[in-house]
């Protein structure tokens, strides 16, 4: 790709991000979006309703960005609870380390760059020569100018292990002070038990209540059994959109609208009156749920939750052993009791086996699969090769505007498009492997989304050069430094490109949240679509930390390299930082709390990352004929995963679970538990095990919709 | 090697057999020798002395292989614990696999290889190929009859994966019951705890009382400060030889013996009362001990024994993350009292850490530097090369028998020779990175022994060549399963010599203990080397399970490419099976009790063995033209880590703790506890700061020694 390429990409890409921005500010002061741009806000009653017109709801204002800016990390904490700490951590972190990396590396590196001559006394394509004088590439063989960069390997790898460290300790540290400060919560007193061993002569319930009253009789409280309760959750979900359309029918006035049509899409059949024919409806599926909920209390499946008196009691029938079959009374953490995932309740061992297996499997393959649109966006970066395929485009693709787009900017867009179907999949992915809570499925699938990402958009995109897939280096772990090192330089701007599609006009439309403004409107427009919940959304934690991390890895592979790429990185950071702590502010609201445990992800992520960076480093300064700097820098990769060794046992076993003075602290601090206790027992209850009584109820979340409509 | 030279081989092994056996059977009758070949039964009294010569004594017989086959598993669990138990149902497992893999290999394999002619075809080496044409190279590339082999591959693989479902099973029940039967002992009710932090204002004593007395007032018993008494040991260890120099003398009645010089080696210096110059350095001895004692107890080491009231007491502060820092109050399993290693008692977290990374150093250093002797057994067997090494040794390899013997019996012979200096290494390694028990210590250089051993006998052997060292082929990951179809059935014969002289020949040895017995004859020799304290030996676990498990190895690698090794195999282990349980019921007293936690160890190196034979026979079915057969057989050791991964779960968590359940049944079941507890607050005091009595105490174990002395 040529400098004009990068041009047009960053050009269209800043086009789009001032429109996105315009867009945002003025649409968000229109009434109607309340629910798309500050759904929270909303939902907790706090935006005042601005019905009347006047101009400013027509300017682009910019207030929003400076009230962003101003609440403390205590207020954003009491906000967005420590996940969302946490996740505008990773963001600051970054900031820090490709501050210091911008410094060095446009200060120090690009110009050694620069000064080189390499690309020129070669004479190759001399278009190219602009961008590539920036890199290492144009640095000449075995000068010892290299050196600088050896150095600066050393110094950026320094600094970023200092800041994981310190970083880790704050993570670590503010977790231990939000279980503290935390009021008791069922979830510290609960540990869900799988893997109950069916017996002949008691039911499964009393065979726990049995167990549980022997081994522990001061310290257990109560249990819960789970059922299958898909049927009637179906149910429920079904009485629930009637009763709101119900609800609808008898807010409105229109006669016209209480008459209609009941058969296939509300045009065949005879016309009743609705209001009737909805209330008969609902109450059939209310008896319908009443009968389910009274046949199921037989069918259990062999898990419970069981609750403690103590935190500690929670924790020691967590951490021990229980049953002499490691397979059998399986303990486990039990999720807060809204985050619970009641759908997929896999309870044996060996089920679960065998779904983490197939997980696995699946995974494989849904990464061969992935390989396709790989190979199609590479395709596209080699105009040549598209020439021979299609001939019939020629002609279009001679026109230079055209040809740069298609390679500066279609490729990345295109890889982004079926990156978007990924976060989907491996969240049914990590649902099947058998967790039972959102919290857990989500950080499963951030892991899975996290290595699928840099394999498919790093490792596939750098090593699929235009000739062929060289997957094969995988096989040759001694060639793997001198293939990296030929064929990472090569991608710069391509990345670069990534960065700027993906990493700039992405983050800007998340603020527009398009898909959620377009069926606003369209609810909007076809009145009768009230059957649509109106719900608070989460930060997508699955998707949104891969795509901030790979953007990490990006950087510190490159930061040697191809300083170029920081500022646009830091560009990205800066817009990043300000429109998610807006969206988390304004936008989602967090549906569980795992109190920070996304952290281990990203430090594993950033150490690997550096190990990358030091692989490509060897290889380098091998190809550069240094081979002393090359051996030298050796010893670098060891000494980081050391200190990731020493990181793990110093900080993680925080983040796997609290330390018994935490929890003996905190129950001593508790008092008068009598009233919690009674909530405990009833805390885990099925929602679809409730009673059900839509008939003289008012659903919260629909009043101020149906207020605004009217 | 040819065949003569394998004959040879088995020749000189077969007789140094029957010649240790007679030995044996002689020199075991002979009263002198008690305390080598009876150490255990004349420390328990119950060997009966028989001072009267006759005729009887002289001659060889085979009474104990009958009285060591008649104990059932239950007596020897009770003379040898459940490791003496494990141990040989190492060798019974083999048994029961070799047999099965001997029936398939001689009945179906060694048949369809023998009417193969690929070797004739080759018109190679006519002296070679009598052994060869046994092996699966003489089968014709592309036959059809290699899907035999494939089946044995299948089936015998399925046959070991029952065998190791059924034997982990077993013995994880037998450990629950072990455990169940057991006394109250004090490591169950104690947990080693580390890391203790440093205060300005209290003693690290005081820490320990007020941390555990204030979280676990009800549960928490008592603790026992640990302390650096390494000079204080030396002194008593001192003190103890001039105790046992004493009684001696006191003992001799000769009056020559009773005046000495007491200089520099007993011979310069002027003429004492050797008695009285021996009671005067006793007294100096116990009063300089007593006054160290006094001095020490203030160089507090940050770790203690905190003994609990209770079984599931113990568990919690053991599974439970005790402080918040998870490096300081970091707990572990406390070992048995007289299992406790003080002489290295590192306490800190940092100290542990780095001494783990320094011993992954030395032992890839130790493994690299094994190469030397490696390489030098390998040019042996290549007669050609040693004569262009040392050219004036060509007049006697030119001697048939010389030359066999060399070739034949020398190069394992040499191997072993150097094999037996590396456990005392791998012991010291383990005990520098901080364990705390002998047993742990013996676990952890068993698993250093056990890929040691794996690797610089097997791997090292097989891959090099005649030519050269291929160990490139692990940065090829692609190539190992031609690789190693290549290198490994050509050294069928070398490995077929080593089972003869490694494993018949020393295990046969192993009965003679010729070490001891050279050392008790020196000691009947030379009287005044009564210092010499007598002990019975305990079974040295880290240098007996790696070669048992080595073996089987070789037997798994090589079922079907060469199955002329089974029957050898079988040999190997009878003589094992007999050899070992006499050693555990007559020589062998168990001095630590892990409770059958070395099998985990055997299940996975069994598990490595036959991946191993996996990869192999994909590289064996390619290099035969029967692509086929070689991707049918990559699903395999898919199937086995499969199996491997359920075995960890299903069994595994077993043999690292013991399940709340039993533990809460131990509890309840004990009565009167109030006796145990005050012998627990004792239980863990270091020897070292006993009180001192040499004066007038008598040494049990030294009481019959003397006396058969005089």
């Amino acid at each position: 790709m040529i400098l004009s390429a990068l041009l047009t990409s960053v050009g269209i890409n800043l086009g789009l991000c001032f429109l996105f921005f315009t867009l945002y500010s003025i649409l968000r002061k229109q009434p109607g979006n309340a629910y798309v741009y500050a759904p929270r806000l909303v939902a907790e009653g706090k935006l005042e309703q601005r019905n009347n017109f006047n101009l400013d709801r027509l300017l682009p204002s910019t207030s929003w960005v400076t009230r962003s800016w101003h609440p403390t990390e205590q207020e954003l904490l009491m906000r967005a609870g420590l996940d969302g700490v946490v996740f505008m951590r990773i963001i600051i972190f970054s900031l820090k380390v490709f501050a210091f990396a911008g410094v060095v590396g446009l200060c120090a590196l690009l110009p050694i760059n620069y000064m080189g001559s390499q690309i020129v006394i070669d004479f190759s394509d001399f278009t190219n020569k602009s961008l590539e004088s920036f890199s290492i590439s144009n640095v000449n063989d075995g000068s010892q100018r290299l050196w600088v960069h050896f150095a600066a390997v050393y110094a950026f790898t320094a600094f970023v292990c200092y800041l994981l460290f310190v970083e880790y300790r704050y993570i670590s540290s503010k977790r231990l002070a939000y279980y503290y400060s935390s009021e008791p919560k069922p979830d510290q007193f609960t540990v869900l038990v799988r893997g109950i061993p069916k017996s002949t002569t008691v039911s499964l319930s009393a065979s726990v209540e049995n167990f549980f009253s022997e081994y522990y009789p001061s310290l257990y409280l109560s249990h819960y059994m789970v059922h299958h309760t898909t049927k009637i959750q179906k149910l429920i979900s079904n009485a629930d959109k009637v009763n709101r359309r119900l609800a609808h029918l008898k807010s409105t006035q229109k006669t016209s609208q209480r008459f209609g049509h009941v058969g296939f899409l509300g045009i065949f059949g005879r016309k009743v009156d609705l209001v009737e024919y909805y209330e008969k409806k609902l109450e059939d599926l209310e008896d319908n749920v009443r009968t389910q909920q009274s046949l199921l209390s037989g069918k259990e499946v062999p898990a419970a939750f069981v609750s403690f008196k103590s935190r500690l009691g929670a924790a020691v029938a967590l951490h021990v052993q229980q049953g002499e079959n490691p397979t059998e009374w399986l303990t486990e953490r039990a999720p807060e009791p809204e985050d619970v995932y009641w759908p997929f309740f896999s309870a044996s061992f060996l089920s679960r086996w065998i779904g983490n297996v197939v997980v696995v499997f699946a995974c494989i393959l849904l990464t061969i699969l992935f390989f396709i649109p790989v190979i199609i966006v590479q395709g596209l970066t080699n105009l040549d090769q598209l020439e021979t395929w299609f001939p019939f485009l020629k002609g279009v693709l001679n026109i230079t505007f055209v040809s740069q787009v298609i390679t500066g900017y279609l490729p990345s867009l295109i890889l982004k498009m079926f990156l978007y179907m990924v976060p989907p999949v491996m969240i049914m992915l990590s649902s099947i492997q058998g967790y039972v809570a959102h919290s857990q499925i989500e950080k499963s699938a951030c892991n899975k989304m996290l290595w699928f990402t840099i394999w498919n958009i790093f490792f596939a995109n750098a090593l699929s050069g235009s000739v062929l897939y060289r997957v094969s280096i995988f096989t040759e772990p001694k060639e793997i430094p001198n293939t990296l090192a030929v064929a990472v330089p090569g991608q710069a701007t391509f990345f670069i490109t990534y960065v700027v599609t993906s990493g700039w006009t992405s983050t800007v439309s998340e603020l527009l949240r398009s898909m959620p403004l377009i069926s606003n409107y369209m609810r909007r427009i076809f009145f009768t679509i009230a059957d649509e919940k109106f719900e608070v959304p989460s930060l997508p934690y699955s998707s949104e930390i891969p795509n901030i991390l790979l953007f990490g890895l990006l950087g510190i592979a490159y930061f040697f390299l191809s300083p170029l790429m920081l500022p646009f990185l830091l560009v990205y950071y800066c817009l990043a930082y300000i429109i998610y702590r807006h969206q988390l502010l304004n936008v989602y609201s967090p549906k569980f709390e795992t109190g920070g445990t996304f952290w281990p992800i990203v430090h594993n992520s950033t150490v690997f990352s550096l190990i990358l960076m030091h692989i490509i480093a060897v290889g380098i300064f091998g190809l550069k004929k240094l081979p002393l700097a090359s051996s030298l820098t050796i010893p670098l990769p060891i000494i980081t995963l050391l200190f990731n060794n020493y990181c793990r046992n110093r900080f993680l076993p925080v983040f796997k679970g609290y330390p018994a003075e935490c929890m003996i602290k905190k129950d001593r601090s508790d008092e008068a538990m009598s009233d919690f206790h009674e909530k405990l027992i009833t805390a885990y209850q099925d929602p679809a095990l409730k009673p059900v009584h839509f008939s003289g109820r008012t659903d919260s979340y629909n009043a101020p919709l149906l207020a605004s409509e009217t």
